[in-house]
């Protein structure tokens, strides 16, 4: 394990992005969201990508010279073609048209189509909050590894909702979730710890649900569970919500669902996937600072809120990714010998400078 | 138990309303949103809740000789006062204007503040799906009912999600969600059975996890949890998803949370809920037809799934519903007597006829 500095690791990425042949502008963007995502401690979004990112470049199934076009620009919403480049630059300008038009409109969504992995959803929530407006982000994914309640086969994958709300006092809420009940990342942390996993998390290779982390780690495709874990405790409304994310992000923007076309099952040779973006202008429902005085007192009350256990207080969401970017902001983000040797890799496949050190 | 017509289910409801001196206007809405509440088997929110909003009524909390009105239409947003009457009439404009504004902006909001109980959201969200479009509705409480993650006091309550997107062949996707894992009437349902609750249900009155249903069920306040039911599990998401439900629907509107004001904990003479409505064209990120067509591949998709256990096929969001929608259609509403007797004394209580037989 080792702590890279998040000027050691934008210049990583940005060597890296300038061998693939990706813009300066469009590189700029990416390695900032990767970056931020790093500093929230979602290691799983971040430049822990990019083995990936570097095998979808490899396979063909990402454009590294793509150029993002808008296809369309009607009142209130807009439609972006991410041309099978990252995610990172469209969405990010996807979020800026929705805030744009929140501002004109009150309210504005924009949607991109024919993209790829977008790193972490409340990257771009977070950026309407930034602007004082209500944030929202969903998107479609690369792959299936998701069941839905009652099925044995996955069909759309962790689906995840983004929702950023500015306060005054506060920092802002920030909810960034997936809709199934854990990543697979989670699976090999209790495989790693020899524990059993939690009825609730994921199933064998029969959709049946397992307690063991191999059997789950070892189904291809993999099979987690919807949010709510089991039809008893509410898993068709993590599958339904998990539903509602592919619609929007994908259906809505004309994109595939977790890769594979619908109709035939298949996957085409670009991964297709969607994202949507949506903004809020409080302004243009309240008066002049109402709603960054009532944010407080909904936050506020919550925080307040007496805990069952005197040293575990009531949270916030976004409040364990503040306390995070804080600390790695002032100490770096650690990072496993296993990740630094793959990013050497990358960046040796590519021509680029391995600058993370041994 | 009998069975209850819906058209003598519409002349009892109307008698009521005129009765307490809703307007004619106002009355065909609530009737109609109660009734078909009670076609889809959302017994909860249907006719059931008349014993309540007449407690209501006669204590204050409700108007019904209320008169809405818009205090703000802004490009793709508007605002509607509900003047503290129920909220079927205020939503049902709020999210006629959402769809209006749709079709001339791509996306349209509409919020309510001042309301009250507004029966089953699902059912504004249908009416966007009725009309091409892909609506969303969410609404803050009455009361406060469930636990934040950590917390030994509820803050908000059930918060529902409902969403809905027309497709072609098939019936339109119908999510209608609670936030919490469960609704109470399910530990009723656990206590007249004396079954144990499943762990994720509900907790006792210091906000410990329990499987005792007169236990949950004595905690005054009572303490539902969120969805995920423990942290294990995912709480912390389906918390994050009920703050995010009262953000849009009681801070942007300018509304109470679960009937409380956030900064004081107290209670007003009036409950003032905040309702919120989303409706998106899609016909204006894509090209005509499309969007139904592979909703239909979407949709078809998932019912196709391989099941677990074949005698239980995948289903969709709003099967169960349109399948119970259905069955009452033509079979009629099963009422309880104990049910049927608390209309009675509703209608006599204000001097209209009961009508619902012995």
């Amino acid at each position: 394990m080792r702590t890279v500095s998040q000027d050691a690791l934008r210049r990583q990425l940005r060597e890296v992005f300038n061998a693939w042949g990706v813009s300066r502008e469009n590189s700029d963007i990416i390695v900032e969201n990767m970056v931020e995502s790093d500093l929230r401690g979602i290691d799983s979004h971040g430049v822990g990508m990019l083995p990936k990112y570097d095998e979808y470049r490899r396979n063909g199934a990402l454009d590294p010279k793509a150029n993002m076009r808008i296809v369309r620009d009607f009142g209130a919403i807009a439609l972006i073609d991410a041309d099978h480049g990252l995610g990172h630059a469209p969405a990010t300008r996807a979020m800026q048209m929705a805030c744009d038009k929140a501002e004109q409109f009150g309210v504005g969504v924009a949607s991109v189509r024919n993209s790829n992995h977008f790193g972490a959803a409340g990257v771009y929530a977070s950026m309407a909050a930034d602007r004082g407006l209500i944030g929202m982000c969903m998107t479609g994914t690369t792959q299936r590894s998701v069941l839905p309640t009652f099925g044995k086969e996955p069909r759309f994958s962790t689906n995840p909702i983004a929702f950023a709300a500015p306060a005054k006092r506060n920092n802002a809420f920030s909810l960034d979730m997936a809709t199934s009940t854990v990543a697979v990342g989670k699976l090999n942390i209790a495989r790693r710890a020899e524990k059993p996993l939690p009825i609730g998390w994921a199933h064998d290779d029969q959709g049946r649900p397992t307690t063991d982390p191999v059997a789950a780690l070892s189904a291809t495709p993999k099979r987690l569970s919807p949010l709510g874990g089991t039809r008893e405790l509410g898993s068709h409304k993590g599958y339904g919500l998990a539903v509602m994310v592919d619609i929007l992000s994908s259906v809505l923007s004309g994109s595939l669902i977790g890769g594979h076309d619908p109709k035939t099952g298949d996957r085409n040779k670009y991964i297709n996937v969607g994202h949507f973006c949506l903004a809020l202008n409080p302004e243009a429902f309240r008066e002049e600072g109402e709603f960054g005085d009532n944010m407080d007192d909904l936050l506020d009350m919550l925080r307040d809120t007496i805990p069952v256990d005197k040293d575990q207080p009531v949270l916030v969401a976004g409040d364990p990714e503040y306390a995070e970017h804080a600390r790695r902001s002032a100490e770096g983000v650690p990072m496993t010998d296993i990740l630094a040797g793959e990013i050497r890799e990358v960046a040796e496949q590519c021509g680029a400078p391995y600058l993370l050190g041994n």
